[in-house]
């Protein structure tokens, strides 16, 4: 039933590469290289399919194993094109950048981006497009599947500590989320080109914006672009990916009143304003820039890390100190759950503070009785104990990413903050090297690869990854 | 009944001090410093304990405050004898070198120490001594006081996830550790002064190690001395007063077997081999270093920065990269539990990995009875919860002094590693400013005072000051 399922997702993401073909064909490009990837995918995907099941049930771990196994999959099978196309020609390279593009993170080791055909570039983009909202959920959007066994799925590939179901059927709630993923998407397109963008920009740098990924089709990047309405439009879209997909659809049936008082909701437009002011305040002073510039740069900068996106539009490894470290709490912080940015997840942090508030409430009157909650309703001790290890093993994690990438020798904030970056889904790090206007080329191979992992470990939130390394796993 | 607590804490400070005044009548210096200071403690002690308790009972509550206010209480009368002999002129300064001495961090802010009088650098050191087993076990040990009581202080001080009793009264209890404390201190003191030390640097630098401190009579800390056998004396005992006390009275009353037996002590000593022979490897090949040598330099320093002393004999911000990030990765781990050393400790450490590795087998096998153990014995949930909250507290801390910190605009690796290095109670971070040949005299007043209270934060594991900022604690 496992093969069966990795089946269905590769012939899925071999049909998804058809888009690339179709631009290659607009703009008269070779297209051998998407025609091979599609055949080398579309032939997995149906060899997967032949062994008949002999049980359909599927049990949590093969949520989890799918999932591992799934992604892994599409990293590799993703970067084909770029190294047949010679675009990226190392393989290793090719599955970083496909890597990064699939889990959103956008950290790139392109520097020259003049001599990429536009199909390879589009698949760049549209990966974002397909991890921001995930290739399983789509899956179950367009299979019919048992209930039960697919919320195993779609738990281990939605963010956030706890997944809701929006109605009860899970193929609708699956259905719902790519609508509405579509239609911000479309709209968001619409506004780039009416602030005058090309279409094929505009398109890009709407998927790249859904995934809360980062690429950009410029290798400047939106600074690149010169068109400070194009940046409002993204800051915008930036922010809104990154909320929680479940308001939308309440917004949709019209409970407004229920979608505007969620809780996480209200600190996250709280985190935004707190950090502009201060980032405003130490650029304006310190950076020269005029208070109206100041603002829509901390503005956008904001948006692009606490959403995980990555756009850049200013070198941020030249602010003052306090400005990097502000960036440096919202790339850990990262968006809200259930929708497409990555990092800890605002309602992690909630639910750790909260916890913690209740700890020491419970020190001080060991007898009283105190619940932790949100939006009202209390939170069950079993996602408080997950959130507090998520939290936590997301800590080793990038401590021992970075010390692995030490071994490059690089600066200790270098291997920090690259860490950092993969695996909460940015982009760029901290430092110049790795910045806005850095590149991840600077690493050696195995460091690549170490990061690609982190990528997808902070995307598929640490669990699937983990499982499939688990000897445990595999025993019978 | 807090405050009767908290005066006799403050007069055993003052009678403790009468060390550092006898010190500076043998060396014919001025004593008006420590007079004045003896008499200020004593008085307040005494005022304390004017107010009759009407209630004879201590709660949980107490505990935690008693220990926050006490050491906050200590570092500052402490603070006092530097500041009248214009040894340390600044209060704020002095401030930070007293609560780096009582918290055994050993992050100092003097260049010069040629000026300071004898006496104050004996109170310098001694303070060290005082802060390593703590001053409420000390209470403990010498007043009688009711079992259940004087529990809730001694959780709040030891370090460590739980705290065993090893007799059943506290009282007793105490008095052993502290007998073994003072044992091993002379034992330490009779080797050094074999080793050739004189006889003021042999006892200060006993007491130094014993509290896992850090401090040096000497400018250039133990690589002044230029003794290989003093670094290797001082090796072992770092390490050794960073394992758990409880171990030594195993061996004491015969119970060889249980002790060796103890599964934080394998690891203690894995990881120390593990590092020596990873960074040996590292210096040898780039640092020019003769195998002798490196290995004995790593010993040195890796026993220094796991035990959280932070004497140095090199200066290894000139390491290459991965060596740097081991030591990091040492400086988050610290000692046993029950040991003098700090960080986060090895047993939290282990019980969190436990946790997680039967978080995994329950996600994959839901209906399996996954126990966490520890030395055969099961860990209650209470305990794996505590742990992991810890963990992702720390962290938390850890990042939010960072980034206040580095509004006196040093880089992202000076922040960090200053403000976990203060956290962890270590003494230098890891890059050039604050290193081994660094200073922490770099940072603004602000910084130091929060870097002061990262100290005690870390001295006494978080809740004891903690619970004083919370205003729950002191209400009705």
């Amino acid at each position: 039933m496992i093969c069966r399922v990795l089946g269905w997702i590769f012939l899925i993401y071999a049909a998804l590469m058809i888009l690339p073909l179709l631009t290659g064909l607009i703009y008269h490009e070779s297209i051998l290289n998407f025609l091979l990837s599609i055949v080398i995918t579309g032939v997995l995907g149906a060899l997967l399919l032949i062994p008949k099941p002999k049980d359909k049930t599927l049990v949590a771990r093969d949520g989890f194993v799918i999932v591992g196994l799934a992604w892994i999959g599409i990293s590799m099978l993703g970067a084909v094109p770029f190294t047949v196309s010679r675009s990226i020609p190392n393989y290793i390279d090719a599955l970083f950048e496909t890597a990064s593009g699939l889990s959103t993170t956008g950290a790139s080791i392109l520097q020259d981006f003049d001599s990429m055909p536009r199909s390879d570039m589009f698949w760049r983009l549209f990966t974002h497009w397909i991890g921001g909202m995930g290739v399983l959920v789509f899956l179950m959007a367009v299979m019919p599947m048992s209930g039960e066994h697919s919320m195993h799925m779609m738990r281990a590939e939605v963010p956030g500590p706890t997944v809701g179901k929006l109605v009860p059927r899970v193929r609708h709630t699956a259905q719902i989320l790519y609508l509405i993923y579509v239609g911000m998407t479309f709209l968001e397109m619409i506004c780039l080109l009416l602030a005058g963008m090309s279409f094929y920009d505009a398109i890009l740098h709407a998927f790249a914006t859904a995934g809360t990924g980062g690429f950009s089709t410029n290798a400047g990047s939106i600074a690149g672009f010169q068109n400070s309405a194009v940046e409002t439009i993204l800051t915008v879209f930036m922010l809104a990916f990154a909320v929680n997909f479940n308001l939308y659809y309440l917004l949709l049936i019209g409970s407004w009143k229920k979608a505007l008082s969620n809780q996480e909701l209200h600190r996250y437009v709280t985190i935004v304003i707190g950090s502009v002011v201060l980032i405003s305040l130490g650029i304006c002073s310190k950076e020269n820039y005029s208070v109206r510039s100041g603002v829509h740069t901390a503005f956008f900068n904001v948006a692009s890390i606490l959403s995980t996106t990555g756009f850049g539009t200013a070198d941020f490894t030249e602010w003052p100190e306090y400005c990097k470290w502000i960036l440096i709490l919202l790339m850990f912080c990262g968006g809200c759950a259930g929708g497409t940015g990555g990092g800890i997840k605002l309602s992690r942090i909630m639910i750790l503070l909260r916890s913690l508030r209740a700890e020491l409430q419970k020190m001080v009157r060991p007898r009283t009785v105190v619940r932790v909650e949100m939006d009202g309703q209390r939170v069950e001790s079993q996602t408080v104990r997950a959130a507090s290890t998520f939290v936590a093993l997301y800590m080793i994690l990038l401590l021992f990413f970075a010390a692995l990438v030490s071994l490059d020798g690089y600066d200790v904030a270098t291997c920090f903050t690259a860490s950092l970056s993969c695996l909460s889904n940015i982009g760029p790090g901290i430092t110049k090297a790795i910045g806005p206007a850095g590149s991840f080329a600077i690493f050696s191979g195995r460091s690549k690869l170490l990061l690609t992992l982190a990528m997808l470990i902070g995307r598929l939130e640490i669990y699937p990854i983990l499982v499939l390394f688990s000897p445990n796993t595999w025993r019978k």
